[in-house]
C-alpha cells in the first residue's frame, strides 16, 4: 500500500532519494534515479517567504498538493532524536478549528487520500485529490501549518503509535535493524548517523512541550515550499496561495541549518549482527561520498552513473559479476544517494547464494570492485546506466507524486529548479573517465562500513556467546 | 611530565577512571583500580551549595587544592565538541584582577606547580604548593571560577594552541585514531563516543560566545566542589572556604545532567585502520558494561576484578594464555572504567608477537575469552586479583593527587564520599561466582567494538586500496 511504503522507506533508510523512491514504489528491484525533467515549472515567493511550486499536468482532473518543510530528523538536537518524524504524526491530531484525525477525514469524503513523511532533511505533507478540491485542501494545509494544537492526552497516545511504529518497523525487523546500526556506525559526528524515526531510548522521552518548540521554530512560512502539481493554471495555484498561505504570519526566522561537519572518514567500519528471525544471510555497504551541495562539478553525477553501474538491474556490473558468472550471490543491488543537505551515500547489497558464506561473499564483492576500479569502467556500461536513468528520468514525467517529490526534495535541500531540470543534460557530460575517476577517489574501504546480518550467532560471535 | 601525562589520558581516552590514571602514572604497564580508602574526610556544603572535601596529610608541609566542576565533554552540545576542553585552557587567559597566564605564573613563582584536565563528566584545575599557601590559592582559585574574562584576541589564539593539541596528540598518533575511531563506533546515541578534545571540524568552529555560554551554565556553586588534601587543619579549610568560594554567586541554577541513554547494543562493531606511521599491528576491544551508577549491587565491583583477572600484569589470565604460553601477543592489558556518570566500559588491548597475522591474534583472544567463561573464572584468579586491587588501593593514600582525584571523581559522577571509601569492603565480598556470571552477562560480542591498527594496508583494505 503507497502509504506505508512512503513511511517505511523513509523513516528506516537514509536513501530517502528519488533513487530508492523509484526503486521501492515503481520498478521494485532496480534503483534508478530520477531527477530533471523537461516539464513546466512557475515558481513564486510569497510576500512571508514561502516558496510556491506549480507544475501543470492535464491529463486527468487531479491534483497533488505538498507542503515541503526544511526540517528533518538531522536537525534534531542531541537527546531528541524521532521529533521530527513524531511532529509529523501531531500535524494529524487536530487544529484550533478541526478536531484530531479530521483533516485525514476530509480528504477522504472529497475522495482523496492523504499522508505525510520524514526524512534526514525534511518533511513532506501530501493529499492527493480531485482538482475541484484543490481550494479546500490549500484552506486546510495553511491551518494545519499554522495552527496545530498539542493537547497533552493526544500527543502522549501518538507517542505510543510512533514507539509501535519503531517496534514493528524496525526492532522486529533485522534487517531494519542492521541498517540503522550499520548508519550509526558510518558517522562519527553527523546526525545522519541517527535514524529519523529517533533511538527508541529517546523518542520514549519526548513531550508535547518538545514537539511544539521544534514546530514553532521550523514551520515557519520562509522555511517552507507549497508543491503543487495536477490540472490547474499555475496563475490560479498562485492566487490561491496567496489568498491562503501568503496570510501565514512569520513565527520564527528562517532557521539556520548550520550542521556539524562530518570528519574526513579514516577507518572501515563493521557491524555484525546475528538474528535468529533471519532466513538468510545478508551484506551491506555504504560509502561516504560528497553530497550534491559539496562535490566538484560533475561527480555527484558520475556517482549516479556509478551506482546505476554497480547494481541497477540485472545487466549491472556487480549483478552480472556475483550472480549470474560466478553465482555466489543471488541478489545485488547498489544505489547513489546524493541528494542531501550534506554528504552522500553510495550504497550496495548482497544476499549470498544458498550455502554461501558471508565472508566468501565479501570476498567476492571486493574481489570485483577492485577488477573494476582497476581497469576502469567500460564506456558501454556507463553508456547503457546513462541511456537507463535518462529513461527513468522520462518517465517520472507520469507521476504527478515523482514530480513533485524531485521538486520539494530539491527546494528542501537547497538546489534550485533549473538545477533539477538540468540533470539529465548533466549526466550526458560525464565520460566513462571521470565514472572510473570517481570509484577510485570515493569507495574506498576507509570511507565504508560493512554491515553483516546473520540468521545464527557467527563463528567468530559463538567464541563469546551472541 | 606530569602536567602532560594527566593532559594526553584525560584527553584522548574514555578511561580518565582512577584505574587508567593508576595505570598511566604510577605503575605504568598494569591497570589497577583504586578507589576505597581508609582516611579521615571531612565534608561541608557551603550556602551557595558548593560542596568542601579535605583530606588531611601531615607528611609533608604541602597542599592539593583542587576544583570540580560537574560538566565534561559528554555535556556539550551538538557540533560543540571540545567546547568543554577549550573552556578548561580558557579558564587560564585570566580574570578582571589577572592578565593570560598570571594565574600560573603566580603559582610557579610561590614554588607550586598548576594544571587542569578535562574528561568525559568532570573538568577539574589542580595546583599543588606549600600548605602557607593555601590561602593564595583559593583566593585565586574562586577569582578565576567566576570572573574569568573572555577576550577576543586571547580566545582565538587559544583555540589554535587547542587545534595543535589535537594535531599532536590525535592526527599525528595512529594509536590514539584507532582509540578515537573504536570509541566512536562503541556508542550510537550517547555523547561518550565523542572525544573529550573534540572533533576537529567542530573544534574550529569554536567561539568566544560558545565558551562563555558554557562557563556561564555550568560554573555556578552548586555544580562545583572544593577537594583539600594536605597538611591541613579541616577546620581552618573550611574557614578559609567560606572566606573566597562562600562568597561566589549563583550565576545559574544547578545544571541538569540529562543526558542520553545508550540503545541496548545489538552488533559487534569493528574499525580497521592502516596507517604507514605504525611500526606494529595492535588490537583494542571495548565492551559496553553499566556504570557504577546503573549497575546492580557488585557488579561493577566484580568488572573490576574481572579487568584485573583478564589483563591486570603478567600473572594475568590473558597474559599468560596468549604472551607466556601461546606466544601469540607481545603485550596484553585490561582494564574496568566504571567510575562514571552513565555507562562503564571494560577494554581489553593486545600487540600480535612479531610476525603474527591481527587475525590470528584475535582469534586466539575470543578463543581464550571463550575457554574462560565457559570453565569459569578460577578461585585463585580472583583471589589474586583482589589482593591486587586492595594493596593498590591502599597505596593510593601515598599521593595527594591521587586522593583527591578519587574523591573529587566520585563527587562528579553524584557518588558519596562513604561509598568511595567502602569501595575495598564491597571488593572483598565479590564471589569468583559473580566474576564468572559478569563475564558471561556482559562480554558479548554484540555489547562490544574490536579496532585493529596495522601498518600497512591489510589485505581485505587492498582489495579496493586504502
Amino acid at each position: 500500500m503507497f502509504k506505508s511504503v512512503v513511511f517505511s522507506m523513509l523513516e528506516n533508510s537514509r536513501a530517502a532519494s528519488v533513487a530508492m523512491f523509484v526503486m521501492l514504489l515503481v520498478i521494485a528491484a532496480s534503483a534508478t534515479p530520477v531527477r530533471a525533467l523537461d516539464v513546466d515549472v512557475s515558481e513564486y515567493t510569497l510576500d512571508n517567504g514561502m516558496k510556491v511550486i506549480v507544475i501543470p499536468d492535464h491529463r486527468a482532473p487531479v491534483v497533488t498538493h505538498m507542503v515541503w518543510v526544511r526540517v528533518g530528523s538531522a536537525d534534531e538536537e542531541l537527546g531528541k532524536s524521532g521529533i521530527a518524524h513524531y511532529l509529523e504524526h501531531l500535524l494529524f491530531k487536530g487544529t484550533k478549528r478541526l478536531k484530531p484525525g479530521e483533516f485525514s477525514k476530509i480528504i477522504r469524503l472529497n475522495g482523496g487520500e492523504d499522508n505525510a513523511f520524514t526524512s534526514y532533511d525534511f518533511t513532506a505533507y501530501f493529499e492527493r485529490i480531485a482538482t475541484d478540491r484543490l481550494e479546500l485542501v490549500m484552506d486546510l494545509g495553511a491551518d494545519r501549518f499554522a495552527n496545530t494544537t498539542f493537547n497533552d492526552r493526544d500527543v502522549k497516545t501518538e507517542l505510543e503509535v510512533v514507539k509501535e511504529e519503531r517496534r514493528s518497523r524496525t526492532e522486529n525487523n533485522p534487517a531494519a535493524l542492521l541498517r540503522e546500526q550499520l548508519n550509526a556506525a558510518s558517522y562519527t559526528a553527523h546526525t545522519y548517523g541517527r535514524p529519523v524515526i529517533g533511538w527508541m531510548s529517546e523518542v520514549e522521552t519526548l513531550t508535547a512541550a518538545d514537539a511544539e518548540a521544534f514546530y514553532r521554530k521550523y514551520y515557519t512560512p520562509s522555511n517552507a515550499a507549497l508543491v503543487v502539481v495536477g490540472d490547474v493554471d499555475p496563475e490560479k495555484v498562485h492566487e490561491l496561495a496567496v489568498k491562503y498561505y501568503g496570510k501565514l504570519k512569520k513565527t520564527a526566522p528562517t532557521p539556520e541549518r548550520a550542521r556539524t561537519q562530518e570528519p574526513t572518514p579514516i577507518a572501515a567500519k563493521r557491524v555484525e549482527m546475528s538474528d535468529p528471525r533471519t532466513a538468510s544471510p545478508s551484506i551491506a555497504r555504504k560509502y561516504l561520498v560528497p553530497g550534491v551541495n559539496q562535490a566538484p562539478p560533475g561527480v555527484s553525477e558520475a556517482l549516479d552513473l556509478l551506482g546505476q553501474v554497480l547494481g541497477g538491474g540485472s545487466s549491472s556490473y556487480l549483478y552480472t559479476e556475483l550472480v549470474t558468472r560466478q553465482k555466489i550471490a543471488s541478489q545485488v543491488s547498489s544505489w547513489h544517494n546524493g541528494d542531501t543537505l550534506d554528504g552522500g551515500e553510495l550504497s550496495i547489497s548482497i544476499a549470498p547464494a544458498p550455502g554461501v558464506d558471508v565472508k566468501v561473499a565479501e570476498e567476492a564483492l571486493d574481489a570485483a570492485l577492485h577488477k573494476l576500479f582497476k581497469e576502469g569502467v567500460p564506456e558501454d556500461r556507463v553508456e547503457r546506466a546513462r541511456k537507463q536513468l535518462i529513461s527513468s528520468n522520462v518517465y517520472a514525467i507520469d507521476s504527478q507524486f515523482r514530480l513533485a517529490y524531485i521538486f520539494g526534495a530539491a527546494f528542501a535541500i537547497g538546489r534550485s529548479v533549473e538545477h533539477t531540470k538540468q540533470w539529465s543534460n548533466r549526466i550526458k557530460q560525464v565520460t566513462a573517465e571521470q565514472v572510473t575517476e570517481a570509484a577510485r577517489t570515493y569507495l574506498k574501504l576507509r570511507n565504508s562500513a560493512t554491515g553483516v546480518l546473520v540468521p545464527a550467532p557467527s563463528k567468530a560471535a559463538s567464541a563469546t556467546s551472541n
